[in-house]
């Protein structure tokens, strides 16, 4: 008898945004050895680096398949990511950030939901982090678990006993404590896209929050920032 | 002094379908004083007689604005009302039905949570009945509360200890005091569509489970059917 346990062969729905903190995510549940069906959002975004870059990751990772969901959140506005008429913050700022998206993690949850319950996936996967996104409501752990229990009350499986589980394997790491973890796994970072305004290359502006916050990351990693940044890129 | 209450003159999210159950819902939250923003879902019907029958009964309330949401479920599939490889059932069936969306009301409830969140709408309104749909989990009083509970995680407003309510003036009713209901508020069912497969001028088939109940409840209600049929509908 081989005294290692049988890698499990479960099949899993992991959100891909093409940044950071989610390419991490599908390193990890694959390494628990999950078949990932992977989950994309085209929500109106600025730029399209992050989906090419979210296509790119799920290929190299060699997902079951990976869909990209037309969704119009910008028919709700009020927000930098989604409304022309803000500008991105240049500085971190006290609260929640204008960068937050409305209900942004709850409908794309409620899509995985719908995904997981439709492939009986049992598990679903999403880069929340409650350490540098505190401002963000739904980012907590508090949310996590509140849609689970929702979720077990709104599908067939739950209903039948067969529960979904919402995984946040990074809620509690810091961003050099991911960057560690993915690079143990393998994670490619330069080919992920974390910038609020990246060129349509993909490229970072080094200045947003996301930018300060990876640049800071790998800092704190011990590791070379291997980001693609704009050639008028100021990094201070 | 007028002893009467002061109409309240707050805000609120209705979920309108373009049926039955969600213009009476609309016509509930009216009589109780709430400026009403609508919100119906393009999700890859069969017809769009139902999405017609949405903005007529809309623009007869005199909403604030009606939104129509462009989602795809059919990337999904797995359901007769969005995938055409399966039929639409003709009789009633045990256990949950085969016209079940997966997720379907998890993600239209998310979508209202960000108009709400946007608008500082506190009221969410939906048309889910425990009665009638007992076979669909996200039509329960349990799964409407977990939502409810979720949501003042999701969002700025639950944070900030302003509580967002998801109403449900249907969810313990017969079809037969939703339609008393709805006639003492002036609801003209005539304009309203439930049929599965409705004709696009919204003509009823007669025969699907949605015009059973339908039917069945004008006749409980002890009033003339006002329903539109289709010329050829066997009703029996």
């Amino acid at each position: 008898m081989n005294e290692q346990t049988a890698p499990t062969t479960r099949e899993a729905i992991v959100l891909l945004s093409g940044g950071l903190d989610s390419a991490t995510v599908l390193a990890k549940a694959c390494a628990d050895g999950f078949q990932c069906r992977t989950m994309a959002f085209n929500y109106g975004q600025r730029h399209c680096a992050e989906l090419d870059a979210a296509a790119r990751i799920a290929n190299h990772a060699n997902v079951l398949e990976h869909r990209v969901v037309d969704i119009d959140l910008a028919v709700f506005g009020g927000s930098a990511l989604t409304d022309d008429t803000l500008s991105v913050p240049q500085a971190p700022s006290e609260g929640i950030p204008i960068t937050y998206v409305p209900a942004r993690n709850t409908i794309f949850l409620s899509y995985a939901l719908g995904l997981a319950e439709v492939t009986r996936a049992r598990d679903i996967f999403i880069g929340v982090n409650a350490v540098d996104y505190s401002g963000y409501p739904d980012c907590r752990p508090d949310f996590v678990a509140a849609f689970e229990t929702m979720a077990n009350l709104a599908t067939k499986a739950g209903t039948e006993g067969d529960s979904i589980r919402i995984g946040t394997p990074l809620i509690n790491l810091s961003k050099g404590e991911i960057i560690s973890l993915g690079l143990s796994l393998g994670v490619d970072y330069s080919q992920t896209v974390s910038c609020y305004q990246a060129s349509d290359a993909g490229e970072a502006c080094g200045q947003c929050d996301a930018c300060r916050l990876r640049r800071d990351g790998f800092a704190a990693a011990g590791v070379a920032d291997p980001t693609r940044y704009r050639q008028d890129a100021m990094l201070g």
